[in-house]
């Protein structure tokens, strides 16, 4: 199978994630008088947005290091269309833990579900990498550019984290959830260079 | 990152977003005896449809205009990236605002949300171009085919007046939604042209 | 704009259409007692599988012949973008209608509803069969394919008989819009080949 | 028609099926009290959840296979486009079988539902292999790719098996539906070739 095929399911299934979590969002009912900005946040309408908001993020960065890693692969094994299989599993169970959290915000449960959501999705992502690496030789490209990663064992070290904090403080989780997604949408490079520049980095 | 794959990715969310809007005209309930064409037109029906017709005519007006723009950038940056992943969050804000405009027709608050939409998604846009030519030079192709983008800046300043006017007339609103979406489904060239004649755009 | 991109956003759309109408297929709810094929018999789910089969045969005759229609479309005018966008738009009804035909079998308006779109959509796509022939000209090669295209005019004037044609007699609507369906799902080249050695055809 | 038309809309249909199962899985309510994970438990969350990790896996053999067997087909006749059109049509039906099901596990119809709609696939599937061949010949590439296919027939068989034995037991379908997915996923060369060394297969 040829990896084009594979990135185009992916991407179909992710660009269905994406928009149909704003389902999510209705309009809030407004029987017999003049519906009002009032009716957004009395309601939970703004915060099931900022859920939404965080969760396009996620999928959207998603994409994004999906889009990279399988420009790496040449060959597609029946491991790495299951690891990948797993990944988009995970990923599609964003909009039931997007809605629960968002229509429940300061509760620890939903946070931490979100949490284990998040967990689960880097680690079918890193069981991904490691699969098509293992496939394709440890001096392969993928190999190569992905190097030691050390962002994404950041990220998947922070959810292991959130989902216990939840039932601490939930806005540990929150503020977790929050940091990982900025730390991927900062430009890549320039962090690294400088990282690299310290000798933290190969 | 090639564009093409941007694209494809825009296409799909893009696709999604203008079908699932449909999903709020729901068939009218008629329990205990016939349904007629009154249930359609008692109910809020007709004004839900209206308010699709009118988003569905954006939505195919920003595939349109995405396409044209996405066919004159060479790579993608991650400036651009984001700044596209930002102009498809606005977007698919759509099937909202176009539920809560349609479910109360004449109230002046959905309708100034619904210009607020459409005003983060003009402006989102004009960022995008903004960023593509960033990255591409003043002489670059994205730059000279789009010019000084009068038709643009019509549209976003349109909004900007849309959301106030509602609290003053809803219909001002309404007028200024169509009005604008006419202005783009109207054939560009030639308008453009007369304008060129004229000596009002360059 | 080259017509591979307006078609695969077709597609894209199409496709939607043809699955999110299975969305109107609930489960039954069977509160306090266990869940049986009679759930399915007594309720309306095997009236609104019915319409689906229907529709889903509909959407699946509309995509083959989009299909074989741009493929003999070179380039892509704005009158094509938009005729394509109108046909796009009336598909898009396909969800309502079906949900409201499925929901009240029997009922006059749902059925002429259900006839109005398929009216709509056939005469969009008419439109855009003859904005195609405009654009490339009457010896082109979608000029000469098309033909007197017999069997899309039978079928919109099918559509506009079942129309009024419910409110004498609902199952008269039904048998056209099964019969016309039929139609077109039935093997082309034979029929014509029959009529053509008829001289019923060019 | 290019096979790779059909194969793209195709993907689209799955993407969208695979992914809209998911809506099923909605956010349990918690009105005046902390959302909690008993909720997920107390509720049907859990049960729902099964039920859609089964189908995903479903689809995902079911893309996978599909995929594998269209790279074999050159050209598409109608009957192929057919068959192909009733295979996704039973595709269709995995949300409302997956959601009655998994919102009334333990009850034999909804089970038995299940089985009809995972026999209606593989017979289509069977159907759409046996046209394929018939199109191009018994030494085609196809002909000779699928082999005699024990795999597709034991699952038919078991699907047709789990139906009435729902009445019986439900764990019994259950078993089946698992069983024959664990089937498909577990890597295919490495049975076949200890099958063959057996001399079972050809």
């Amino acid at each position: 199978m040829r990896s084009t095929r594979l990135e185009a399911f992916s991407d179909g299934v992710l660009a269905i994630i994406i928009t149909i979590m704003v389902l999510e969002l209705r309009a809030p009912v407004a029987e017999g008088r003049s519906a009002s900005f009032s009716d957004l946040w009395d309601g939970e309408t703004h915060l099931v947005f900022s859920s939404y908001l965080l969760s396009f993020l996620y999928i959207a960065i998603y994409w994004n290091n999906h889009h990279h890693l399988m420009q790496t692969v040449d060959r597609v094994t029946g491991g790495i269309l299951w690891a990948n299989m797993a990944l988009l599993f995970c990923l599609s169970l964003f909009p039931f833990a997007t809605s629960w959290m968002g229509k429940n915000v300061g509760d620890p449960a939903p946070a931490a579900a979100y949490g284990v959501v998040l967990f689960a999705a880097g680690a079918t992502y890193t069981l991904l990498v490691r699969v098509i690496i293992a496939s394709q030789g440890r001096d392969s490209l993928t190999a190569r550019a992905m190097g030691r990663d050390a962002k994404g064992l950041v990220s998947v070290v922070g959810y292991a984290v959130a989902i216990p904090a939840a039932f601490v403080a939930v806005w540990i989780s929150y503020a977790i959830f929050v940091g990982v997604a900025i730390l991927w949408v900062v430009p890549d490079r320039r962090i690294e260079r400088v990282l690299a520049e310290e000798g933290r980095l190969d």
